[in-house]
């Protein structure tokens, strides 16, 4: 029979691998999300491009991102290099307990920690749609998952100087959703809008996506995904203390979650005479992604007005990146940059061990490093390989010309 | 290291939270099957409707509902007035141990709770789809969640005077099912059929759902989710009979489902020549909304009989329904309502705890509650904003009229 | 207040239960990928027959497959007679302990159990699409799932000859992938290649699927389901040394299927020179397939290139089968039977446990039980009602005929 530290591992470790399966249906959601938002013409090639992006973020999370990102020195700005997961703690170090006793699996840490890499890059994919050329992109997502974002990580979650200057991210509205923004700022910067985006007096022309329905379902896939990413970064649940703290997490990221899609739809209402069903969508991401850098210290209605105050951002930010030309089909950088700073900013709020110096300064740290260093791959990949797709192909549809295959041949009446 | 209560406690807490993350999951479920048996000039605004009304229903739960259900006297008809959640449990409680102690946390009773009332609202979306105005619905959506199904919820699982009667009901059939089918015969008989629905000289026309493949994934979204719904329940998972307890639910609630399946199709098939998918799929959620009431009591073969006799029943009700031109585009009421009403009387066949007067008095109870207050409320939304869509609006689709935007922009070759 | 062993007991019965709502959720992912890779023609009855067999598989497992499967005598050939699930465990055996002590529900046991049969049986509907009739389809999932399933898995899991033979696979390359893609290949022999897929001059059409989004939808949901399958089949959670093995298997899970995908479309970019988003989908179920006979032993490097192999083997055993004039739309029969194979052959290469003498004695046994059983209920079925839907049933399509609806009624501009 088990002893009850042994148990309490097993309950840690079945928290972890749950939460971690959680996430990593947050892929499928970005897959349906990002296939909804854009033309039937380039449907299959955004699908490619997510199951092969989770790929390779796993492959090159495990060879060298979670070395990285957790096995370097407290304090630090370089991470130290290696490779691999670590070794699997034992039966004897669990019971002999104290305070450096290990408490669940290294690999179901493991198994939470990559998944949440995969989030990160699938924030890039549905920015650039329609016009990158598939292989540089996979080529960006080696460097972004096996480099860039874990030295990032490293300076929070890892120990390194962020964690020692204060910065309080719980989740990762700042690690996670605004390094895949900044990422993907970058590669919309160097890669230019789509044709017949933006006219030449000024006039932006809306693009509509094809497949609202698989839109609507990739929202509510990462709703749900949420629950892990927001309820397992916790990161332990086996006494009462820590399992009020995962429920509390739970009942706010939900809370937050509806005030961004009522606050988004309202707007929109108001500004556009329409109830906008894209909008509502971006508000409920809105409202997830500004609750997650703290889903622990604001009471349930507290985690409403955050998320709502990040679902009115997500509608003007959209808006604002247009008049810009930021070109960003799915609005992928209002929703996890700008309503990411929101998150961020908004946790001293509510955590009086949070004070807005540091949290200035993570998001100064996080933007420009993935901003800068991704800028700097995006321009090698444009110079070795070429990251735009020609206006022939791109008229076409990448489908074709990438993929080989149409991802509705039997519907898409005429190219659009 | 933590005690035995506390790892308990965490244990219970998590069960909460999972099966609460499963019946969340369920409000994508209906939102892919009311997608997919709409047509898809009113599919981006049945969407909006599901998302919106998920959003609304945890707000309004948070604000006044929860409160409303679970903190009023015991035996009573009218709940008590409050707001938001109570204060968590803290460690000293649950370590005293004893009848009282908390055993899991409220927060997670919460979020398991606030789940249930989305599904109930859900059940509405369906059957009024393709007619009403969108931002009458959601008022309607406030109402319901904050006041009216919180009532009735209050009368069995708050403790009010259905629970002194003796009605039993378990996951609610009749609380959740029948509620939300009640609400929705209301708003259809004030509302009235689609245009086209019924000829002039009785005749019956089928409008069929644009997508059934949509339709068929939101139903297996239900089935998976119910697990949570049903096996929540029991509201206990840390001991030997607890758990086998939850156990037998997730069978029977799988058995049932099944059964449901089996009997509409071959009836389908019996009846119209043709095994209907449609039947199928509405044969599955009747088997899951009858064995509800009761998951526990019945044997797992007598379970797939208790879902087959609500198989049976929905393939018929859908007919009847339609001769009585109560027009329900996705066959809620007769899945919810007629089957919801089977599910409650089913229970004392296999539970020697319940007997059939207090399961008719609680239909009755409830269906009237519901019926009579929804009636109310649609009438003084139709008196004060309109319900119904102009008859130009829906022959062009709400989706354009509504949301401004087409949910399948480059496939839909003509308006049907 | 539990005992310890009995929180044990909750925790391994509540790992066992979400398991199974995970491999539950895999039928989802069948019906998808099916629905997404056939014509819209003979969409509705692909869904038909997903959600029928499923519903099947659960009710004659429920009434033989368990008992058989379970409850016959070690080391034989024959499984006993019998029917129905055992009784439960009571709490005193529990708190009794000592090595034969119960440690989890009976009923968890049967809920995990039941929806492997289902996944079986999916994999025979895929490879037999488009042309097959749907009675006899589910006349056959009828004995599949009652009979000829529980057989073999009787031989290995039940404690028959394979288990004594020393066979090993962990949670069912063989016994459950392979098994399923034999009845599939017996299904395709009998049946013959769709009209139009193979010309006389010994050309290959290819015959695109209709709905990309959705086949990778069904992928994303298998990949998801498959922690449980392979998560779950370790079979207990609650002590250091089980914990870290679940939480090893879903690191390699995980991992091979990353594998799979990057070597899948690396060689169909190679070979085709393009990106085939399909090969990619079956890449990443090849890499699952793969690691299921053991994904415990290997390191989570070690299962990327399983998986990887599997990938590659998947991509070129779908090139072969076409040349074969084996016609399977879906490529059920290359990733759940060749790369079935595949990984029951590389258990030895890391478990020193396994030796390739039973493997191979395994994959034997299994494919010809299956398939030779298969064949004579085909041709039986053949002989009895037919099998094969009339030419002019296969160009309109099964939808109408079989089920008298359409999956996309206003979509599909013309009959491909």
């Amino acid at each position: 029979m088990s002893e009850l530290p042994e148990l309490s591992y097993a309950l840690d470790t079945f928290y972890f691998l749950i939460c971690g399966v959680l996430v990593m249906w947050m892929a499928a959601g970005f897959s349906m999300l990002e296939a909804g938002l854009v033309r039937s013409k380039n449907t299959a090639e955004i699908l490619t491009k997510n199951i092969a992006l989770f790929a390779i973020a796993c492959t090159m999370y495990l060879l060298v991102g979670y070395y990285l990102m957790y096995s370097s020195d407290a304090g630090g700005f370089l991470p130290s290099l290696g490779a691999l997961i670590g070794s699997e703690n034992g039966v004897e170090a669990v019971l002999a307990g104290g305070d450096g006793a290990p408490y669940y699996s290294m690999r179901s840490d493991f198994f939470f920690q990559v998944v949440f890499v995969a989030t990160a890059m699938s924030i890039v994919s549905g920015a650039v749609a329609e016009r990158m050329k598939l292989w540089a992109f996979l080529a960006f997502a080696v460097v972004m998952t096996g480099f860039i974002y874990p030295v990032s990580g490293y300076w929070t979650w890892g120990g390194g100087w962020l964690a020692e200057v204060g910065y309080s991210d719980y989740a990762g509205s700042g690690i996670v959703h605004l390094a895949g923004a900044a990422a993907a700022l970058a590669g919309v910067m160097v890669l230019g809008p789509r044709k017949g985006k933006y006219g030449k007096d000024g006039s932006i022309y809306a693009i509509p996506g094809a497949n609202l329905p698989l839109a609507t379902l990739g929202t509510f896939i990462l709703w749900m995904g949420w629950f892990g990413f927001n309820g397992g970064s916790e990161l332990k649940m086996s006494d009462v203390s820590s399992a009020n703290n995962v429920a509390q997490v739970f009942v706010n990221t939900n809370a937050a979650a509806a005030g961004g899609v009522i606050a988004a739809l309202i707007l929109a209402k108001m500004w556009f005479r329409k109830a906008d069903l894209t909008m509502a969508l971006n508000g409920a991401l809105a409202g997830l992604v500004a609750i997650t850098a703290d889903p622990l210290s604001p009471s349930a209605l507290g985690s409403v007005f955050i998320g709502a105050a990040g679902g009115l951002l997500v509608v003007i930010a959209i808006v604002a990146l247009d008049k810009l030309k930021l070109d960003d089909p799915v609005g992928a950088i209002s929703v996890h940059g700008v309503v990411g700073i929101w998150g961020v900013l908004a946790v001293p709020l509510t955590n009086s061990g949070a004070s807005f110096g540091p949290q200035i300064i993570g998001i100064l740290g996080i933007f420009f490093w993935v901003f800068l260093a991704s800028l700097i791959v995006w321009f090698i990949l444009k110079a070795v390989m070429g990251i735009r797709v020609t206006e022939e192909e791109e008229y076409e549809g990448v489908d074709l010309t990438e993929c080989g295959l149409e991802a509705y041949p039997e519907f898409s009446a005429s190219k659009k």
